[in-house]
Formats: structure tokens, C-alpha cells, sequence
């Protein structure tokens, strides 16, 4: 199976993960559109899509608009729902753009599919934020979540309306809950999300790395492509049909070893030590790395991209498209 | 410890529970102010609180509304934030309504907290309904969360959310999960919440209950003077900071019985069996009892008033007060 000639939207199309999404389907013959609303915080970059731009349709509005939710829906044989506030710190001070977004907007893609496509197939990504603190690890899909910030929040409950609208509308989806991911077309303007993206750009530019703490909280980063592969199997498998997956390369690291990496791939820049500020160290989480035995079993991902080989790529990029990403010393304030 | 001079909110304080606590609070010597936005469909009415009218306030506005809750919330010692749109049914049908008043509500509750009354502590009145289908029974507060419609998905995310705003914001809270209540001051007006209520109201009038499948579903049915008790208990004590707790009366009965009871109590009606409607059948979690032993353990609150005389004292209530509650015949069609 495969996604030629298939009907695909992407909301958050033009976005980090969408676009890299994008560029694949497109490849595999899919029709794909892309709906982005542009918010100037978010991952909206119109290059991102660059080499595909005249075989996607492109359509600039927000998933909170349910009218045109409600026609843009219609006929789509996948959709891809990767639209969302993504900034952990942002939902400290913003919490009502979390819900607006985050859970009113799903509900607006999940209403325009009651409405008028239930034959739609939902590929939902949400975040190992769910979790909250890692009761053990590596941590599996049966753990418990007491997430602990409203992004990780209302991904939660954005999973679970998702998870009913398949229970009880019969609109057939797959959840993901997904690690920190990295990799080309991520936005590079401010350091609000994408912690390792934005480690690429200081070590680029020759600058300094804060690490938080001593460095050595575990994670598992997952170079992007990994993710696309993971989205797109989830989407053909009629297994996957009504479940949660973890997405993760399962490789913990400690920020410090990923720093270190960083700085030896780029050649440039340098860390040091810095202390938690109240606000990171309240929504800290600490240790995490995925258990993805349930994808490999049921889906047959695995994740196959090494970090250093993931890292190369993404300097590559970056170094190749800078002027597209970042300007030198420039950090978008919002 | 009690409530002499302190400083109580209670939003949809003219509602079922709400008002029962208030009249108990006032009774304490609390300073109670009630806020309800007397929504058609749900349960605020002036006559649930006749006894205290001339010693509490009452406000008249919505949790959606921040800015009124910016200014309610201040000075006040406890919140107990029981306003909420409760109905499983409705909430199939119009989603949106859920998050707004159960997610964004509580998040205006939460923020008005944050900006201008930190140190008041405040009580959330969750749902049994978060946990979805019993994983073993009774149910105790481990379990995990699968809940199966809007109404208990957005407790669920709500819950979190006040969670979240106890650990980061250092806003005192203790969450319960509440069984099915029944007594006297409950909306009879409609069917669509407050099962064991309404199954008074058909008997009272002689007609015919209508039980879903062959009855032999499992819930415990919790008496509202025994919730009232749990929410002032956990409201003083030091030691709920920050919990959940399951509320219930932890002793299961059949529907059938339930049934039974309520016709022997009341001395009309009757009862037929019949399928359940698509819709019911999908939101249906099956059997359900509460796992009490953690707020034993720790409020030192147990359930009291069993089912036959909390029967007694509903139906007394109604015959009482009947005409303040509905007219023969009359439902409410929304």
C-alpha cells in the first residue's frame, strides 16, 4: 500500500513536521493539501515546501475556523493533524491559545469529519508530554499520564476526543505520542520550542549553549524523517486502526552528550552550565526515553536514523538554507 | 476547623450540589457567594436556596466571563468550582459547549486565581465518568483514565489543569471523582443527567421507567448530603492538598434494583425494559463502583446515608416541593 493518487490534508502543512511530510507524499504520488494559518510564533515557513510547491495545494487558515474546516475535509482520504501550540513556555503565561487551539481546534477537525467525511482516517500526534515524570522507564503506552503543562494537558485531551470520535463516530484514527523531534524545516527564529534545533543554530553561529541544571536529564531525540516514516506506516496500517504509539528513537542521551555531539558535527560553539529558572524547572519532567516495542510489533517501525548521522543532515541543511531560517544574532521576540 | 467568617465561592451555586453545600455552609457561619449563569438546560434555580437566600450573594454571570471571575475570586478562602455542563448525552451532539464551559471555564476559574487570588484553595468536582470502562472493580484512583465522551474527557483535562496550577502556580487543590448523586434540589426538568432523579420524578408520577437493556448494570449512588460532607471535609483538610479522590457510596446496586427501590419507596410506577439507543450504547462504561479508601484514609470522610434513606428523604423533598421542580407531564425539550 501506498499513498498514490490518495487525498491527503496536513494541517500544520507548512510547518516543521508537515512539511517534511509533505515532501514525502508528494513523492509517492499522494494529492496533497496543506492548511497552515501563519501564526508568526509557530513553524509556518512557506519555504519549507519549496521543492514541492506547485504539486500541493496550499490553503491559509486556522483549524479553529470551522466553516472552513468543515470544507476543506470533505473527500480527504488521510489527515494528518499536526497543527498545534507547541510551546511549552508559552502555555505558561498563554494557557487559553492551548485550548483554543490545541483541543477547540481538533474538536473543529473531528466536527467537520462527523459532518462530512467520516471515512476520513485521523493520524493524531500528540506528545510524550502526556506522560508527565517517567514512573519508569523506558516508558510504554500503559503508563500513567499526569502531564504537567497545558501543552502536554490538552494534547491529552486532544488524544482522547480523537480516540472517541473513532469509538463512538466510527472516524478511524491513529495517536502518536511523540519524543522530541529535530531535523530540517524546523523553524530556527526563537528558542521557545525545539530544544535541539535551537542548540544547532548557538553551535552554528558560534554561540554559547545554555544547559539547564548538570546536564545529564535523558532524552530520546528523533531525527525527523524517522517520524515521517513513523506517520505515514501508521496511516497504511489497518492495525494501527483506534491506537496509541509511542514515536521515539529510544536512544536516551543526556543534554550534555547532545551538546557535545552538536558542537563536535558543527565544528563551532561552545556550553555552559546554567541554573533551572523557576518556570523550566516547575514543568520539567525529568528522564524520559520511549518504549516503541508497540509500533515495531504492530506497525513495524523502527527508528533508523542515528543521532550523529540525523545531526550531519541537519547542519547540512541548515547550513545550505540558512538565510531562509535565521538571521545571525537576530531572536524573534513575539 | 470549619467555615465560621471564611470566605466562600461556589460557581453553579444554584445548582444541585452547590446549593445543598450552601446551605450547609451558611449554617457553619461561612460568607458563601453563589455564582450561576442559570443556563436553561441545566440545574440553577433561585428555589434551591430559599432557606438562606437573605444570607448569601448571588451573582448572576458565567465562568467563561474572566473578567467577572477576575474580580470574584478575590478574597475569597475557598472556591468550589462546581459549575460545569454535565450532561453525557448533550454532549454528543454539541462538543464545543464541553470544552467551553468545563475546560475554558475552569481555566478562567485557574487564571483569575493565578492574577488576583492565589492563596484561596480550591475544591474540582470531577466524574467517576474519567475513568471509562472499570479495568477491575471497585475503582480506585490508579486506575487508568480512558474516559468515553466529551463530558468526562473534559473533567478529565480540567482536573489536570487544576493539578497543574496547584504544582506550578502554588494554587491549594484537591480534585474529587464523583459517583452518580441523587437528592433532593437536583433539575427534574429533563432526562439528559441525574439518572436516579429522574427515575424519582416517573415514579412520583406514576408512569413508566424505562431500563436499558436488562438492567443489571452495577453503579453506586451517592446521596447528596454525603457529597456535601466530602467537599467541606476536603476543603479543610491539610492533607488533600493536591489529591484526587473518589467520592461514591462504594456500595453497588443494580439498575434493576435501583428501581425496584424507588418504586417501593415512592408507592407508584413502574418499570419496562428496553434496548438502548445507539448513543447510550456507545458512552456506555458498564459497571462502576467507587474504590473509597483513599479519602477514608486520608480526610477521614466515609459514606453514611444509605440508599433506602436517602430515597426516602428525596422523594419526601419533591413531594414537598414539587411544583417548584416541574408540572406533571412537561419535559423540558431544550
Amino acid at each position: 500500500m501506498n499513498f498514490e493518487q490518495k487525498k491527503v490534508l496536513i494541517t500544520g502543512g507548512l510547518g516543521f513536521v508537515g512539511s517534511n511530510l509533505a515532501l514525502k507524499l508528494v513523492e509517492e504520488g499522494a494529492r496533497v493539501t496543506l492548511l497552515d494559518s501563519m501564526l508568526p510564533l509557530y513553524g509556518g515557513n512557506l519555504f519549507n515546501i519549496e521543492p514541492v510547491r506547485e504539486k500541493v495545494q496550499v490553503t491559509f487558515t486556522d483549524i479553529r475556523d470551522q466553516s472552513s474546516m468543515d470544507y476543506v475535509v470533505r473527500d480527504q482520504d488521510y489527515i494528518f493533524h499536526l497543527a498545534g501550540q507547541v510551546s511549552h513556555v508559552d502555555s505558561i503565561t498563554d494557557p487559553v491559545t492551548d485550548v483554543d487551539i490545541n483541543v477547540k481546534g481538533t474538536l473543529s477537525v473531528l466536527e467537520a469529519c462527523r459532518k462530512f467525511n467520516r471515512d476520513a482516517r485521523i493520524i493524531f500526534t500528540g506528545t510524550r508530554g502526556e506522560y508527565g515524570p517517567s514512573a519508569k522507564l523506558p516508558v510504554d503506552e500503559s503508563a500513567p499520564t499526569n502531564p504537567m503543562g497545558m501543552y502536554a494537558i490538552t494534547n491529552l485531551a486532544a488524544e482522547k476526543m480523537v480516540l472517541m470520535y473513532h469509538e463512538v463516530h466510527g472516524i478511524r484514527s491513529v495517536c502518536l505520542r511523540i519524543t522530541n523531534t529535530y531535523g530540517p524545516r524546523h523553524q530556527m527564529k526563537h528558542n521557545r520550542y525545539g530544544v535541539l534545533n535551537w542548540f544547532v543554530r548557538l553551535a552554528m553561529d558560534d554561540e554559547t549553549i545554555p544547559l539547564f541544571g548538570d546536564g545529564k536529564i535523558l532524552r530520546d531525540f528523533l531525527y525527523v524523517e524517522d517520524l515521517v516514516r513513523a506517520l505515514r506506516e501508521c496511516a497504511l496500517s489497518e492495525k494501527a486502526s483506534g491506537e496509541i504509539f509511542n514515536v521515539g528513537s529510544s536512544q536516551p542521551i543526556s543534554f550534555l552528550d547532545l551538546v557535545q555531539e552538536i558542537i563536535a558535527v558543527t565544528g563551532t560553539g561552545r556550553y555552559e552550565f546554567r541554573p533551572f529558572t523557576a518556570e523550566r524547572k516547575a514543568l520539567e519532567p525529568g528522564d524520559f526515553w520511549s518504549d516503541v516495542s508497540k509500533i515495531r510489533k504492530t506497525v513495524g517501525w523502527t527508528p533508523s536514523i542515528p543521532l550523529q548521522e540525523g545531526l550531519r543532515r541537519t547542519v547540512e541543511y541548515y547550513r545550505r538554507h540558512r538565510e531562509r531560517y535565521w538571521k545571525r544574532g537576530e531572536t524573534w521576540k513575539g
